[in-house]
């Protein structure tokens, strides 16, 4: 299909959690979809000794394991297991940098080489510079870094600064893997290929917007991971607030890179600053009780496997912000996520404004506003409600929902985020990937929102397990009037 | 259901073609569904000598012919059937006016009196002036004409004088029973009850309006009617429009009679006159040859019985006009309507413009534009065209449609546009009926258009029963880069 040139993709930490359950099945999909050119290699790369045999046995489990049954294929996967090779690489030995390379070059230099650091970001800048070390930074070479990218502005400022001595910005692709969900470039195509949303898409006509990321899952066996973070950093900084930039910004000029990655930046700088007093005012934290998810029953955060029993690490946020530009001015953005919420539900909803004058009669009398749902999890999706006249003898108007069902209206098999993003990578387009300025933007506006909570030292507030989070989430809407959409989606 | 006051209503031409096929099956409609009041009775009118037993008879056959049979019910039949009574009233004879004043008498002075005058028009002065012979223009009385309200802004005048030295004006209910449909209701609840659509309703976004009454009959028995009026007089001046003035009106204050009419008069007196050059330029006539519909070979235009054989009235016309107005300056209306057209098909198709600036790639070149259509015939329903994203790995984007189908999201069954005129007569409410003045302006943007074609003498252009009209009717359109909506619209 797309013919791209041939490359070998080392992924570090090639047996480990994220490569075993996302890359290695986004990547076998991609093959059997006759996307990955002929001849490019996946080379398997970690601290644990394994011969090529044994690691290409991994990705078979891994492919039956996490592929979907309809899409398995014995033919397919044989194929896709003569890409896999491994090398036995510990980022902190420069020798075996040797190793890799001497795999590598077999190949010959020509091919486009991609290094997707699927490890701790502890890593990063070691891995990097070994690579640098054994001469694998070559032009061709592009470096995939995945989350977290640091847990504050010093920290990815550091690995910024010590992976650009080793690549170039336009080689570093950082993933955020939400850019890769079709919603998102939905919303693009709806913002920007249609003359109907973009006049409406300002302060004049939109009176909130909310992104909700909310899981009902809890820490699991991430104890340790998540209980250092918590969950604006594990999910505002980066998911929330890339949802929330495309959401708001201005029309770039093309869909090049570095054009979306401008406006982008422009959002996060005009985001209105949160820090000390107005931080705790706009904020709510939360942290999760022992409950029921769908009427299983759930251990409390303090209560998860190898957590501190004192943690203070919020497990659910809420915030309000601002973006002080032209378009915004005015429109409060409310950003919610969680985990062991009452489902699992990500959607970006657009409320507008109320009609400015309601002309129909006593009928009528409440004219519910208009919304639009882009919804991203558990299904893709758009919905907008409008209002119209219920059949018969009176103007009786009631809400309605336009639908747009990807799946069912396009009925073709939707990319998983992962795939859409390795076929970003192979192709060198870096559009749907975090630059270092927006980045390092991001996190130096949630810098002082953590500072504030430090300083005032308070525990977040408890909710049950099952809930919408604590009370107070509702209330800081409610305060002003508004109100989180919780209808039931039955449409979907 | 509704509590209105109890009526009598008198059907002039009681046993003819309207009152048979839509009058008395609509109001057994309304009946069942329990909108009439309890003691209210509809009595025909005539010239032919019938008892009640002949006329009830003959109402029940109009209802088993009429009436969908799953709605028809014996029950409901023979409570409807209690309510008819039959006076013979020869229109010219003011003796017989008498009568029926003794039949309404009967019943009290008191109840709301309701004329229904489904008769030729030449008649309306005449059995206005001897209903108030017979002092039957009480207060609580109603008047209500069908159309043809004249054929010519003379006509029409004349007719509105001589009714008006007997009714006042919000006693006179001039039907066009386009502006009973749902889907034309909707379309103000779409423009006025939702804030999507109205900051978009106007020349910086809309391209063209295109307005189409295709029916695929021809002129059948009404050949003598027909030819004397013609495609011009018999849709565009009422129906067409209308529906032009509820498109492009601006938001009235309530939606009480006389702020609607208020603003449907403003459109007609900004519409550009067609006159001379003008309104030859402008405008297309037709008439059709034999050719086939559905397959069944049909007979031309001159060859209908009774047809003049070198008649020169048109069966189809197509009008480019403009409203000189702030919203619509620069936007074409195209109106056009025929029989033995293609299909029978009625639509509101509102054009946006392109986007401003396409952001997206070489995957995209041609970004169609966004398209409202409103549908009234066959079915009706809204469906609006956006651009999405293709799933998948690149940024192809494609139309797709987000409809509201009334049938399947309300399931409940639509009013005939008879039976929601009925009800409004029925209250007293004068919205969706057209008040004198409108009905002089619209004839008045006419007389010009017949002037120029009877003064150019030229016969109207052949088509081919079956097609879409002369190919002149596309090319007026083309000559400026405009084309008529002729999707498949597989998703009504």
């Amino acid at each position: 299909m797309t013919s791209s040139n041939t490359f070998d993709m080392v992924i570090f930490g090639g047996a480990g959690d994220l490569a075993t359950r996302k890359l290695l099945p986004a990547l076998y999909h991609l093959n059997k979809d006759g996307h990955l050119p002929g001849g490019s290699r996946i080379i398997g790369a970690g601290r644990s000794a394994m011969s090529q045999a044994e690691f290409t046995e991994h990705v078979a489990k891994a492919c039956h394991d996490y592929v979907p049954e309809a899409d398995m294929d014995d033919h397919a996967l044989e194929a896709f297991c003569k890409r896999i090779d491994y090398v036995t690489v510990d980022s902190g030995d420069p020798k075996q940098f040797d190793d890799l390379a001497a795999t590598l070059g077999k190949a010959g230099d020509e091919r486009t080489r991609i290094y997707f650091l699927a490890t701790k970001p502890a890593l990063f800048s070691q891995i990097c510079e070994n690579l640098a070390a054994a001469k694998l930074n070559t032009p061709n070479a592009r470096v995939v870094l995945e989350k977290p990218l640091g847990k504050d502005l010093a920290s990815a400022q550091e690995i910024n600064t010590r992976v650009a001595q080793v690549f170039a910005e336009n080689q570093i692709f950082r993933i955020d893997h939400y850019l890769g969900k079709e919603t998102v470039q939905n919303l693009m195509a709806l913002r920007f290929a249609n003359t109907l949303f973009e006049p409406l898409w300002r302060n004049t006509h939109i009176r909130d917007v909310q992104i909700t990321l909310a899981e009902s899952v809890g820490v699991g066996g991430r104890a340790g991971y998540y209980d250092g973070n918590g969950a604006l950093r594990d999910m505002v900084q980066n998911h929330l607030l890339q949802l929330l930039c495309i959401t708001a910004m201005e029309p770039p000029i093309n869909d090049h890179a570095d054009a979306v990655r401008d406006e982008k930046l422009k959002v996060l700088r005009a985001l209105r600053p949160l820090q000390g007093q107005s931080a705790l005012r706009n904020t709510v934290r939360g942290q999760y009780k022992a409950g029921a998810i769908l009427g299983e029953p759930v251990t409390g955060y303090l209560d998860e496997a190898g957590m501190p029993a004192d943690s203070r690490t919020e497990s659910f946020v809420v915030l309000k912000t601002r973006i002080n530009n032209w378009r915004w001015s005015g429109v409060p953005f409310f950003l919610r996520t969680g985990k062991r919420l009452a489902e699992r539900r990500a959607e970006i909803v657009v409320n507008f404004k109320r009609v400015p004058h309601n002309i129909f009669g006593s009928d009528s009398r409440d004219l519910s506003p208009n919304r639009l749902v882009i919804r991203l999890q558990p299904d893709e999706g758009v919905r907008m409600s409008v209002l119209a006249k219920q059949p018969g003898n009176t103007m009786r108007l009631r809400p309605v929902n336009l639908n747009l069902d990807f799946a069912q209206t396009f009925k073709v098999r939707a990319l998983d985020a992962y795939e859409r993003l390795f076929m970003e990578i192979i192709r060198g387009n870096l559009t749907l990937f975090m630059r270092n300025d927006e980045l390092e933007a991001a996190w130096r506006w949630i810098d002082p929102i953590v500072a504030a909570w430090d300083a005032e030292g308070d525990r977040p507030k408890p909710y049950n397990a099952g809930s919408w989070g604590p009370s107070s989430a509702i209330s800081l809407l409610a305060k002003d009037g508004y109100a989180w959409n919780e209808e039931v989606d039955e449409s979907f």
